[in-house]
């Protein structure tokens, strides 16, 4: 019998701006070999395969999708390519990582997702942020109850940033921010969704975007997304009834802060007396948990290997890529803009804009 | 005739938490004399009085603004109290300083604006921080055109504060933001505004809530503010077409950084080529500019004394104030959320959340 | 017999810079009444006497320091006068806090230190910076053992500040530190004391300086003060076996940081193998104990007078104030560098610089 | 005649921490090829062979050394082997990279120096920092005259780092900052040297230090490195007569900040008089010039490969590390502190501790 977990080989497509990370990390990993990769500009393949000694070397997707070789294909792309590309690799029976966004419309996130049910394969969605140490624990903190209930989730994540040429900044940043919010919650979907959003310096793209999702009357997430702005934040803040936490992906050490900080309506307080002491306060200590220093990616790729070894489900499968372009869809049909360079957004002229867009419920 | 600058006699109505402040600065000013203190609980207003030599005490407003002793009234009362209060100082010839929100309904705020101009008397709202050295700087900047086109304002204010009791989050914590935006922009209005908000702890009061304001259609300013959140932050960040900047008011020292950073459409480049390179990117040196270290308020202070004396009227006038109270009024109606304890927002329960709220243009 | 605390009277000499802040502090005081202000420049002392109602006003020190009305005197004047001023007031039967420091010369504070036992009266220093919260809890930390053992402190106190006229910044700034330092260790005069100084812009006086203080062979306190510092940082680093902590005066919000972090050697090591691992490290979570938020000086004014009621001695005593000039001039001394611009500093000149001086020990 | 700049042929000794970065940075230039990989653990350099493709693996360094297809050979060992290894490749007749330090004694340093002008070889010291862009922009502010007349230079690098096994953090810290101010005073030499260190938990290894050193009279450089603290400071602030300059590594975008602050002695101000204010303040802006961003190793491997490319000779020649090592040797002299674990520092037992280290002049 063999003690060895068998060698995942592994394709990718795309070899652009994050495509080499992943390469780097499949290949530098004992349970994973790089055994083809593929770009339109063929040189960037070449380059990769002379860093990592790969193989197969090629500017034709169907070439890597269909190669013997190629146990789990990763779709690299820009996103408008994700759909088709996924599809392709799932009809021929591989295993498909592919880049956030999982698609670029939900019909097709439903269609991918059906499909690999069927075909008996793992679709997962590079949601890289939810292998992120600090949002691994604030999970941890909200589904174990310290926080106590949610009241809120507000994420910004801005900077003076790479101008998409195929998405609006709501695909391309917000996406990050909508699946933090939706593992940390465990997967509950908003019940609406709207957003505003705005183009500037002539582009076709908004490049800024709030986006606020609605759980529960009072419950709200709310997301700032920027690539026009002079300092890059990064930060997320969790309020809940018991605890609060900031988490500053910016900061070099501390990356999570928790407060012990709340406030609750005084027992004996008189809602009508407005002179009256309403609200009591309770401001305690901060602290910052020692978090794993590994690269978020480096625990994805771990993962997804365990996952394909041993069968089970990843942590951003099909399902979370499937929620997170629900949102995305809502929101930038909500907030009015253009959601690409070619196709404009149907339905998007003649509505009244900031309308919240309902959510229909999802398994989570 | 005397070339002396006659002393202004002030009197202050609200010993609570922010008059003390208003007094400490009139007491300390060489133009001004604090001649009336008044507070609903006298043991206050006394203190005040023992502290800064007062002669008259009371808990009698309209005795104070009856006082033949008093050219200036300074209403520091809570926020549902500003209207009559003024009011009635104004139809007393008294000149006012209202603390801010100047009122808590546009129709009122209409009403002082009329009735101090048509008995002469000088009508000032306290938006402090349109006094800041920080946010006179952003005003220069904006109106010389150093900055370009403004694209965005994107204003954040939040820390664990006091739930005021009388009225919510967006008239305690925004009215600062809305002012700031107002006095930067040139008194420009927006032509609408949305809000989300959101109440928690059991309160009454929305303390959390997000605000968009539009001033052409793909100008925004966005303002969040939060009496419920674990850090305090308060920021302002201006993006321009030629330079941005960013107002860190929690700074110690540095509290403007202007960045000489912008984002062009390359002239030669195919909308169309998804692959191409949309834009060009200028990222240029940082600076702070050395800023005047007196508090806004000894600021606010010498200028009103300066306006009363020459007959000019103040930056913050009661058109500023106008002018906020419509934000406001426009931003908790689309929030659908309670303004005050008593009275409910009216209208406010039956329309759709969320949608915009068109704001008249008003002669800046 | 009566419950009420008797209301101390209290003399200022002195309305410079920090004289109001004393008068201020003790006039709010409801266990105090300012009863006589005293400057060298009337005019100074008779705006005090304007704004808190202070019945005697002189330009006498000696008017005021014999003064019946007076309980305790405040000697806030400029460093090379306080000894002369405390020893007339001590002699006069009158209490005493001294600012920092104490006096300059360590003979100078001996004598006060036994002039005072000898009258039966209290002599008190301004060592401001032992009342303020963060740096309480840090001698808690230290004291209770939580720290293990301590085996640095390492303080930096620098900014574009004041050149003091009459003395060098270690009788300025390093004041500061050297008293924290002996009051977190619980009042350990160190064995001795090196210092390097440095004088620049053609003044005669040092502007930095670094102060060494060894307490055992492995343990060291170092301290950077520095008047022409572009930033102002103001950060005390303990490191000891168990715990470290940083407490950084700057900070708006979280002053002191407990870090659960240490190293040890771990036990099996081989010293001599230069390959093996020697030592062990442990990085366990960071918290932010919550602080009392009250101003220090406010709590040193409630303290000296809750001390004088009582007849228990402060925690800045004159042997505190005695051990802290005894590390200044011995620092002074080890630096070469002047001490004032009037007289130089004795025996500086013929002495090998950077030379350790020897601390004879104190009982703490 | 040909137009390519040839292939330089890269034989790297040691695949420890800091080899694997070298490595990655020759492999990935296009002006070089690792050729050869050594580690006397071979399974580590094994591992370097099949990352990057490299021919020649072994644990035998002459083997590497003598190896007909290197040029240039990388010494990244512990510090006490540099010395001997760099020898054995200057003999050979090939050019050398050794990590810092150099060497760790005087004289051989002077040796290689000597070695490497005789055999007309490259000597180059991995003085990486001196490739950073910020310190490179110091440099220029100093050698234009932007700063004025350089008074201190203020340099902290502390952290909860690795307790080195075969030097203490004289030679492992405080190397990088002693290569940073001689490169930034343009390669001037202190005339004299002092220092303070400690050694803690139970270790032979000094883990904190204090370095002065001094150029004039009134021009210090003062240096704190620390291998036991909380938290990551790297932080040096030159203070210029006409401008400061502060350089946080830490920061994630603006590094180095330039402070438009000074300090001047008023002409007319009498230095005998105490109340007299003697010195005038400028505080003007701050800026923080926008940076070049790449990484200093490339920047230095990009820039080794052009000296021998130029055959002209490295910023961070054999006479940097010459010069680095006389401070760092004067340093643990005056400190009194162990070098390593097996020699003791000789002499350092009798020599009374702190008193400064004379060091002659070298020709820069």
């Amino acid at each position: 019998m063999s003690a060895a977990r068998s060698v995942t080989r592994v394709g990718v497509i795309g070899c652009g701006y994050w495509g080499p990370n992943l390469i780097r990390n499949f290949a530098r990993h004992d349970g994973a070999r790089v055994v083809a990769v593929c770009d339109a500009q063929l040189e960037r393949a070449e380059k990769m395969a002379s860093w990592y000694g790969v193989p197969l070397v090629t500017n034709n997707a169907t070439e890597l999708i269909e190669s013997g070789s190629v146990d789990l294909v990763v779709v690299a792309t820009p996103s408008r390519t994700h759909y088709s590309l996924a599809k392709q690799a799932i009809l021929a029976g591989k295993h498909v990582l592919v880049m956030k966004p999982m698609t670029t419309q939900v019909d097709q996130a439903e269609e991918l997702v059906d499909l690999a049910t069927r075909n008996g394969v793992m679709l997962a969605v590079d949601h890289t942020f939810v292998y992120a140490a600090a949002v691994r624990k604030m999970r941890d903190l909200v589904v174990s109850g310290e926080l106590g209930d949610v009241f809120y989730v507000d994420s910004v994540r801005i900077n003076l940033g790479v101008f998409q040429s195929d998405v609006n900044v709501i695909w391309d940043l917000a996406v990050h921010d909508v699946s933090i919010v939706d593992y940390v919650l465990g997967g509950v979907s908003p019940t609406e969704v709207t957003a505003v959003a705005a183009a500037h310096a002539g582009s076709w793209a908004a490049n800024i975007a709030y986006l606020t999702m609605r759980y529960a009357p009072d419950v709200l997430a709310h997301i700032h997304v920027n690539w026009l702005a002079p300092a890059k934040i990064r930060r997320t803040i969790i309020g809940g009834s018991r605890r609060m936490v900031v988490y500053d992906d910016m900061h070099p050490s501390e990356k999570l802060l928790v407060y012990d900080r709340g406030v609750s309506i005084a027992p004996w307080s008189d809602p009508e007396d407005v002179y009256g002491a309403l609200v009591s306060y309770r401001s305690g200590d901060m602290s910052a948990p020692n978090l794993d220093a590994r690269e978020a990616l480096a625990v994805e790729v771990d993962h997804l290997l365990e996952c394909l070894a041993t069968g089970t489900p990843p942590i951003a499968d099909g399902l979370a890529g499937l929620r997170a372009v629900k949102v995305l869809e809502a929101a930038n049909l909500a907030s009015g803009t253009r959601l690409s360079p070619r196709a404009n957004w149907e339905g998007a002229v003649d509505r009244p804009a900031l309308e919240p867009i309902p959510i229909d419920g999802l398994a989570g």
